[in-house]
């Protein structure tokens, strides 16, 4: 029954520096099966290389097609819409936009920020929108779980507040838009009702991949998960397990 | 018919460190005609005694009693649910808080900080809200004009994002709160039905009034208003006129 597997990164294979106990040997288990993997995040504090080299030294060395971030849809996105980018994005993933030549209109493109979100350049953005611009989220997630262990604003804090001032309805580009957990499964050739998703985010991954029509979700009890969330939201995780390795487990029980 | 005037102070009266052309002359006519008046502002930039001395730069002698503000609701606000604030203002307002004692539960209060408005406050605050403290608006207002002359992100942009990642929704105690209308109505004896607002925030002074029952509502061509702002909020003005003095005029002619 299942025939493809998308999986979150951070909270899920990792946590900060450090993979989570069972994730690296989950994913290994899971390979070893034949079940076609792509990595979906809407982490966007680093280039696409960036994350790559970073899971490298984890001990999880997957190839550039099999991961899926938001900023390579924004860059689609802007090449389709003919926009230049009026970046809120952290420091570390701006090169990711460098090479974007300047075009007739402009696009406000915000990630998660982190430090950056200040109020200089939320207003540079506020002014783009009020003069016109379009305005683009790599991602909307509320919260996430940061590195001293408490949960922490994301970036869809503050696509909410460009969205309040300005009147515009932002266009997300990661998870939960089901662009982007089709174009990941198109690229490993998996109809979405033979395809689960798992991740620690009870809305953006859980809820979100059932409403882009995933056959299933797992919520796992890492990363940002609290206590209740797979009550929190609709449509409820097909199943929450303890964390990445019970969730291999489930998968492989129900493999074609 | 007309029995109180209420007016907003930003954008009306003055902009930037100047008043508008004609106001201080059609707040001397409105107190020469004995229309009791009342100042009601939004802005929280500023401690009250630091308001009323800059109006009385401009030319403007009112009392203390004549003006009301945010943070005066606010600390009757703390007091009444034995709170203590976790504050995301400006720093000149912080002295407004100094003296509230050390209450059991906490309540973040958020006004136009300014560059204040940095990740590290509002994560603090945050944080703050997930433990369990409540949220309160010193104002939502979406925008207003800047010194440079562009719109710029108001405290509304910044209380939405912290909804949106708590989940939990701010009490606003300025305008467009009825509370903070009927306040300042009572304090002249005006019945709403009486009372006319004048300001240049379609919806925060115009159509809040107006839900919160006053009788009319002047929409003045100064500030942050914009072309087409009349249309863009419910309730509409009663009239919208091109700067304070004319409005001044509207009200003498229907006084009672």
């Amino acid at each position: 029954m299942i025939r493809g597997v998308l999986l979150d990164l951070g909270g899920v294979i990792y946590e900060g520096d450090d993979p989570l106990p069972g994730a690296i040997e989950a994913v290994t288990q899971l390979h070893a099966a034949g079940l076609p993997l792509r990595f979906v995040t809407n982490t966007t504090r680093k280039t696409k290389r960036a994350l790559l080299e970073r899971l490298a030294r984890l001990g999880l060395d997957i190839s550039a097609d099999e991961l899926f971030t938001p900023a390579q849809a924004a860059r689609d996105w802007l090449t389709a819409h003919d926009c230049t980018p009026v970046l809120v994005v952290h420091p570390n993933l701006e090169s990711e936009f460098a090479d974007i030549p300047e075009r007739d209109k402009r696009a406000v493109v915000v990630g998660d920020a982190g430090e950056a979100f200040d109020y200089a350049h939320l207003n540079r953005a506020f002014r783009a929108l009020v003069d016109g611009a379009e305005l683009i989220a790599l991602a909307k997630n509320r919260t996430f779980k940061d590195e001293d262990g408490g949960l922490s604003l994301d970036a869809g804090a503050f696509v909410a507040a460009l969205e309040y001032a300005s009147g515009k309805t932002a266009t997300v580009l990661g998870k939960p838009a089901p662009e982007f957990f089709a174009a990941a499964l198109a690229s490993i050739d998996c109809p979405p009702e033979h395809a689960v998703m798992v991740g620690d985010d009870a809305e953006a991954d859980v809820a979100g991949s059932l409403r882009a029509h995933l056959g299933r979700a797992l919520l796992v009890r890492t990363g940002k998960y609290r206590e209740g969330d797979e009550r929190r939201f609709e449509p409820a995780p097909t199943a929450t397990v303890s964390d990445l390795a019970a969730a291999a487990g489930w998968i492989l029980d129900r493999r074609s």
